[in-house]
């Protein structure tokens, strides 16, 4: 079942039935200022930080689901209605919910009234705008009332949702013109206020919940709004809102235009005050003075626009299949540069008060988007090394706001030095700036211990070198990858997190096989980087390891038909056909394929042929079989999910693609392909009703085969898989890689596709690619011509400006 | 406006519109088992602690107020409605809560269908009864469907709020009969499951939160029982909940009853499973089967009432004051047990997952319940004194499943020692056991530094002693008893806790009068104590620190109309004319006149008529005046609240018995009488639409006079105010002050008074004391008879045993 459709041209998903089986949602804003906004206008926004600068109060998890939001409720007779359906709920003649780059535009027409929301955040502007066109399509003079509403977060999200006992006594507003003003603690510490305007005159506003809800009324029927008129409240404590209140009078076919101005702003300490206990206003009036017009608000749009026009026109492919277009023209970069923004804060299953960023999602995350914005995956990757140990071991974790390591969970996940070598390897071979190896990097945000960031490398590869265990494979540490398998962890006490308990790491036999793979992957790629540098000393060295580990896992991480996931702290086989429970899991096969550990050998093809025939599903491929039935306190958290969910034989989609390159590195396009499909939201839209979760971003975890519900979807949006899935489908099935001397061309294809079509920009060319697979092949390229010209091999290389066309004949 | 009213006879507080200015709650539980209710039966249900094992899911100000609870929807034909009025919120035909002693009692009725339900844990029960007693008044045969319905909380109240991205994958029930189990985690580390049963068949079932409510529906109209079938959903991640359904045919003037229970279980390792997956549940077919008729559960309330008339017997008075009767008699004693039970953890202000219990604060909270469970107290007290230091200074607070000191938090507090001495003497007065001195107790919960309770008191003592300043003051710390007043503390940092933030005393010269003030009321009672025992050196040394303090405060602790407040961190006065702002301080106005300091110079009641000319209030006494209008960067959080709120300028009523006590140390009975009548709850049941909280129990806070809206009240409940009210109240106004040597009669009343008895068990004897005064003086003792028999001076003897008549005749 569907709840709306794709529309490619405008680049939007358009929902037309509001009661989406989970709240569809999208995100507003790009740099600092950003907002969540669902199908019926439920969200928030914040400054940077959705933990300590919320502007809004939502409640997550609530009931009903999305409860708040930036409401608007229109009063027409003794009919109450709001554009997005919800909160009233009452039935519209009309509704549409467009979700596109960065916009969402939520229309509803109630007995001869449309109301049309725009909600967008402005490049470079700390404000959401809402613009509220209504139209009387009616052949009457209509008299209706419109009362905005959104509620104050008092800053902090976790303290206002726990510290109570406070925060009823701190709220503070003012209410000037049309503008209500929110300074909640902007009396003591904090320099910053919000503010919620519109641009026309107001008959009336609330600023306190109770005075304009009620205490015992719903979203769906605030008492003001029932009573037809606001009380003019003045919140001190409790609850502040800002509610405004306009009498509307529309002539037969006209339309009114308002324009809300939601934003944030911060004063210098000399300049906070206009008078005694009066905010100085001045740059809150400059921000709304630059939307106070509609064509100011259509020429901001235009610009956001064209700043997506821009980010997509990097890579654009034509194929014949639509939902292939749509995914990696559209929605998968575009999930891919919200995973960026927001790392794994904000969503309607991440609640923004927890998480700081993971050093392996930052690295991981950034191959999705470092073709985008390479300078800002450039900052982004001297922030993360900046949170390593000297010892090349990693803060797991770092705060977006002040960009140091996360104390509270520490490091030891032995898995993390690897990432950051992918991260600037994809950085360079996208840019071809290597001078940000030179760059001078701290280590525990220590500058006095600074080194090159090549440095960095060289310590995260010997870290691997330097932890490994009794079969000569990487100790694990707290965790790899995947962070439920806690093989030094032993905990019998409900409450404390797995991530945060002690570890037995001391005198611990517990080797991951994922991290070998994983270190053969990057540490060729460092053994490349060092020859590319002239460090060819150090090129062989690193080479005689990553030799000693493949010998490694060929001769201890093998189990005769897959490779094995680990030995636990006991020394004993994880991930083996040996074990009753749990004997093949994915991370292992993923990476030692993608590594092509024993392909002469048929490991990998063996390897992949057991993903196949124990992993695969309808809905993809779980992480793990079968799927542990009881609390394995040898393996941790990973067991104490129920069978099918999570990381206990769930589908984790965002591991799904090391399959697939896997597949590629075989050479088998259809399995590749399959596999992409079944995870792909696009494909699932006509199942939306099990899927539950957006047909345009990918979710974290479907529900696996072993769940109650195979195919339930979880976790939207925040994810690693987004990034992956672009890099494998992009980089692997379609095969446009960016490399050191150019871009490599090596499609992995279904055999009876006949071709496709990429534009690429890369370091200041424009590409366009036409692959041609007449021959009906699933791999191999017969020739490549650059305008024309044939070359030698599939690297079309580097012209730094200029339009090129490229045509590739696979057989 | 009142919305109830008294019912002494059955010690209830009884609402009749369900519409409260705030949800007006009551407890249930009295050991390990608790519940919170409110007047339309929300709430939820926790074991021991409310953070780390929460039965119910509780969503805190949300919107509407006080939503998710334990309720029951009756359909009726097309009527749907539930018997507290919420969540339906149907227009009843008849309404009426009844807040008990631990019971809490909701009926409605609606159409001719009477729904009544009984709210109670039983003593030594882990769960909570609800009895639905269903009638039909009509001459129709009615068939109407019940559906009960709650909304588990997965254990840990914080995970469950925050942790989304996993929580919505580990939901597990198992449905057996008549009984839905909860058994989210219990595969893994928890040895423990809920369970909510009936005890009569049903008809369906729902546990799956969307299947029942809906996505989109309010708690206010559910999908199943708008449609009148359940789904019999089975949960599997997402939301688990409990709904039986049943129909029900009734008679005409047929009354049905219906026991539900709430229960919780805990399984030794060994004896978790029946089978493979499939739980232990006889443990909770036991519980079930002890309350599966309304004999047995009315033989439980029963007991319950028993266990309520004898804590509430130790202490009768009759007064001519109904209101004071009820205070004294009835909701006072309950408070104080509840805050015994809850410390600050979970109320509808306090949401159960933040505060430890705090070493100051239980000790305070002693003298409130010490007459009524002294082997409590005891234990208590010792729990508390173990989380002190070997210096003396203390955690501020400590963790009540695992008895240790928050490291969070830390320690440094200077005034928390003395609060100890309060401890320890109030136990040892009431119950006449001087064995607690000799009790080996541990620093810092560490046994091999244990030392006797005495030396405890000892080093109590002397932590004072040890910390003074250049004024020869108490060193304030991190701050005294206003944790708000945070003299060394200097943070611009919004993000941080004025709590938890570095804390610069290196070098402070920040001293506390008002530690200085408590030093020499505790110091005194020390030196008693020591004397008491036989310690005549100890006493005599720590008597003239005693003196050296009077000395202090007299000499450098003396504003000229007031004491000061404090010296800040540069050693400027603070509470002085000299200031701007916060002039004067109510704190040490308080513990100065209660020692008695610079009495016979006329210090205390110059101090006392500051408090009345500069601190008093329509509603009650304020903290400071006038209040701080911006941050004073030197004085931390106080500044920052609005004015009139919490402890800037708002009526902190705990400190306002202090005032009272001095008051009666310097014989003003009318004015001590009158500061107790305006914060006392049953004195305002009048203006409850301005008050707020519950007219039954006092709030931590009301509005002060610079308040937006003077009077308002907030965070009832949980709150030292109950026991310093109870103390001063019951042993200063009233002046029955239990001793060593017996009890001590001093009243100071309004001389218009002509006198009152109160019944008063003490060391296993019964004394009525009758109090005359024919004389109409404020206080003073003209004769005191025991059993006609006359004695001198004013403390009655201890018998031990036998019922004593007393009478006091002042004068």
């Amino acid at each position: 079942m569907k709840y709306g459709h794709f529309d490619d041209e405008r680049r939007e998903y358009v929902i037309t039935n509001p009661q989406t089986p989970w709240p569809w949602i999208n995100y507003l804003g790009n740099e600092d200022f950003f907002g969540l906004v669902s199908n019926s206008a439920g969200g928030y926004a914040f400054y940077k930080d959705a933990k300590f600068r919320r502007l809004n109060r939502y409640r997550y998890n609530n009931v009903p689901m999305d409860n708040g939001g930036r409401y608007f409720y229109i009063k027409d007779e003794d009919t109450i209605w709001s554009p997005g359906w919800k909160p009233c709920k009452t039935e519209l003649d009309k509704y549409e919910c467009r979700h596109g780059m960065s916009y969402t535009q939520i229309a509803g027409a109630k007995n001869g009234i449309e109301a049309e929301t725009l909600f967008f955040i402005p490049l470079k502007t700390w404000a959401e705008i809402h613009k509220v066109r209504l139209s009387n399509t009616t052949s009457e003079v209509k008299k209706i009332k419109l009362f905005s509403f959104m509620e104050w977060c008092l800053w902090n999200a976790e303290d206002d949702q726990n510290n109570l006992q406070r925060n009823l006594s701190t709220g503070e507003v003012e209410v000037k013109g049309s503008t209500i003003y929110h300074k909640t603690e902007y009396k003591e510490r904090r320099n910053h206020y919000a503010f919620y305007n519109v641009n026309a005159p107001i008959d009336g506003y609330d600023t306190d919940r109770e005075s304009f809800l009620g205490l015992y009324n719903e979203f769906s029927a605030p008492q003001a709004v029932l009573d037809g008129k606001p009380t003019n409240s003045e919140a001190h404590g409790w609850s502040p809102i800002a509610s405004h209140y306009i009498e509307v009078e529309l002539q037969p076919g006209e339309s009114k235009d308002y324009i809300f101005t939601l934003g944030y702003i911060e004063n210098p300490e000399e300049e906070k005050w206009e008078s005694k206990n009066v905010i100085n206003k001045k740059p809150a009036e400059a921000i709304m003075e630059r939307f106070n017009t509609v064509e100011k608000v259509e020429a901001a749009l235009a610009d956001l626009r064209s700043y997506w026009d821009n980010l997509l026109g990097k890579f654009m492919l034509d194929s014949n299949d639509d939902k292939l277009n749509r995914m990696v023209n559209i929605w998968n970069q575009y999930q891919c540069m919200v995973t960026f923004n927001m790392s794994r804060s904000a969503s309607f299953f991440e609640v923004g008060i927890g998480r700081g960023m993971g050093f392996r999602d930052s690295n991981q995350d950034l191959i999705g988007f470092v073709h985008q914005v390479p300078e800002r995956a450039r900052e982004r990757i001297i922030d993360i090394a900046s949170t390593q140990f000297p010892d090349g071991g990693c803060y797991h974790q770092y705060q977006p706001l002040t960009k140091r390591g996360n104390d509270a969970i520490g490091g030891g996940f032995n898995d993390d030095p690897m990432w950051l070598i992918l991260g600037v390897v994809s950085y360079i071979k996208e840019s071809g700036d290597f001078s940000i190896l030179d760059e001078m990097v701290p280590f525990d945000n220590d500058m006095s211990l600074a080194k090159s960031l090549y440095d960095h490398l060289t310590i995260s590869f010997n870290h691997v070198v330097n932890n490994l265990g009794p079969n000569g494979l990487p100790l694990i540490g707290r965790a790899d990858w995947n962070d439920c398998l806690n093989l030094n962890c032993f905990s019998t006490n409900p409450n404390e997190s797995f991530q945060t308990t002690e570890n037995n790491t001391e005198g611990s036999k517990a080797e991951s096989v994922m991290i070998a793979g994983l270190f053969v992957v990057y540490g060729q790629e460092y053994v490349k980087l060092s020859r590319r540098i002239g460090n060819d000393a150090e090129a062989d060295r690193a080479q005689a390891e990553v030799d000693k580990m493949v010998a490694a896992v060929k001769a201890r991480g093998w189990d005769g038909e897959w490779f094995l996931r680990a030995y636990d702290f006991y020394g004993n086989k994880v991930g083996s056909d040996e074990n009753e429970e749990g004997k093949i899991f994915i991370e292992s096969q993923g990476w030692c394929t993608m590594a092509g550990i024993g392909k002469e050998e048929g490991m990998c093809e063996k390897s992949l042929n057991s993903v196949k025939e124990r992993l695969d599903s309808d809905y993809g491929i779980v992480l793990n079989n079968p799927a542990f039935t009881k609390y394995v306190i040898e393996y941790g958290e990973i067991s104490t999910y129920p069978a099918g969910y999570k990381e206990n034989a769930g589908i984790f989609c965002h591991n799904n693609p090391w399959i697939m390159i896997g597949e590629t590195e075989i050479g088998r396009g259809e399995e590749a392909w399959e596999y992409y499909k079944k995870i792909c939201p696009a494909y699932l839209e006509d199942i939306s009703e099990l899927h539950k979760t957006e047909p345009y971003v990918y979710a974290q975890m479907i529900a696996g085969k072993d769940a109650y519900k195979p195919g339930e979807a979880k976790n939207s949006w925040l994810t690693g898989t987004a990034s992956w899935n672009f890099y494998a489908v992009t980089q692997y099935i379609l095969g446009i890689q960016p490399d050191y001397d150019g871009l490599k061309i090596e499609p992995c294809i279904p055999a009876d596709w006949k071709g496709f079509t990429v534009k690429r920009q890369f370091r200041g060319a424009e590409y366009t690619i036409k692959v041609i697979n007449e021959a009906g092949v699933n791999k191999g390229i017969a020739s490549l011509t650059v305008d024309g010209k044939e070359i030698d091999g599939n690297v079309v290389p580097i012209f730094e400006s200029g339009t090129y066309e490229i045509v590739v004949t696979m057989g």
